[in-house]
């Protein structure tokens, strides 16, 4: 059901005080990444310090929106619709908290990078790639908050880019391995962040799934295109939507 | 609640489908590490393929517990503690699901893997690993099925030893790529391997965590003692109970 088709409820504005949440859920998300990042790029710990500080706040809103979600629930016995809505903002609200945990992993090995050799060009390629996933997280929020799911289709053909990304940074700290070994510790840090990056990336997408199906009733059926190579890849493939068989 | 404390209602035989289907499913996913790694110790493509083929039978099982917890809420309107298990239902269902996408990535690296030269020592190790979580996981699963905290908690500290075998194999691996370009590519995949068991072993512990919290209704208050200290590190850091505020 579309929102503004039907009066306003009691179900309605608790639904509104979680979306709210879960907006500022994602904000903070958000920010997380991109400190993270920054931290990364200049080597400054004070930041990723409060970066990994700050995932306790991400964390708790995520404890707020279950427990509002099953107080909603309890209270209102909503509708098979309105149901499957609460259940879709509990995990949309569970993949934002995987997404603060990445940022916060992201935080800590960025103080350990501090101490190792600089990769020529590495820093920059993460920021390019933090950058497409925040812009893609915000889209998604913004698809979940308006039912859009012509928005939140293009956010998950877009993650396409990410996956690319990821597949390039892959091959090119592979290559500095292999020519210094020097360079072999750094590497597989920056590699992990650019990984949990590409995992960020695959929750924004099984976030989008969500949308798709509260608003069409109907799950994406083609396979996403999916193109993380380096290995016949990862696998935070997203599991589509939920509830198929629900009343 | 303790199961028995009350007469036996249709809630709880729903309840009791769902905790069948979820019992289904950590067998699955059991067995989906088992072969993958198996399908690694022996090169064996077709049995790496049949894992990632089976992954999609795992992905059912979670939507039709997503489906029944939906309909068991919206026909039953469960009081505040039942509605608790249900919804811990489906966190427990959506960790087994991340669970099986490890051990169908696992699989897919195998594939790769064959190709590579091989590290001496690395699968006997990745083995003993996968071993610890399949054991951690069926434990964990009864102290649902049992509501037994105790167990739960056993489960939760011995997620320290996964944590201790993959620090052993991070620097393993690391010392290997050091002193042998060649081994770089092989050790790359491993090293990821190793690292997708320990965040199974972090998604059980996140379970833990829920069944202490049904059964005592308080989360474990100390953080629990993480050992990854490859990078002051990994993250996949559960973020314990929820409902904390539920009426």
């Amino acid at each position: 059901m579309e929102k503004g088709q039907h009066i306003a409820t009691a179900f309605d504005r608790d639904l509104e005080t979680i979306e709210a949440l879960l907006a500022r859920m994602g904000g903070l998300v958000e920010v997380a990444i991109m400190d993270a990042i920054r931290a990364l790029e200049t080597r400054d710990a004070e930041l990723a310090a409060a970066v990994r500080q700050g995932d306790k706040a991400i964390d708790a809103l995520e404890q707020q929106i279950d427990a509002e979600a099953a107080r909603l629930i309890a209270l209102r016995a909503p509708a098979a619709a309105d149901l499957r809505t609460v259940l879709a903002a509990m995990k949309i609200a569970a993949a934002l908290e995987r997404c603060g945990d990445y940022a916060k992993n992201l935080a800590k090995r960025s103080t350990v990078l501090a101490a190792l050799p600089a990769i020529e060009g590495g820093a920059g390629s993460i920021r390019r790639m933090g950058d497409a996933v925040r812009l893609q997280m915000k889209n998604v929020l913004d698809a979940f908050i308006r039912r859009d799911a012509v928005l939140a289709e293009r956010v998950r053909q877009d993650d396409h880019d990410i996956d690319q990304m990821y597949n390039t940074l892959f091959r090119e700290f592979l290559t500095y391995m292999m020519e210094d070994p020097r360079a072999i510790s750094a590497c597989m840090h920056l590699h992990f962040i650019a990984k949990n990056i590409e995992r960020m990336g695959d929750h924004v997408t099984s976030i989008a799934e969500q949308v798709i199906y509260l608003v069409t009733g109907a799950l994406p059926d083609d396979e996403r295109p999916k193109a993380d190579h380096t290995s016949q890849p990862p696998d935070a493939q997203p599991q589509g939507g939920i509830w198929q068989s629900t009343p």
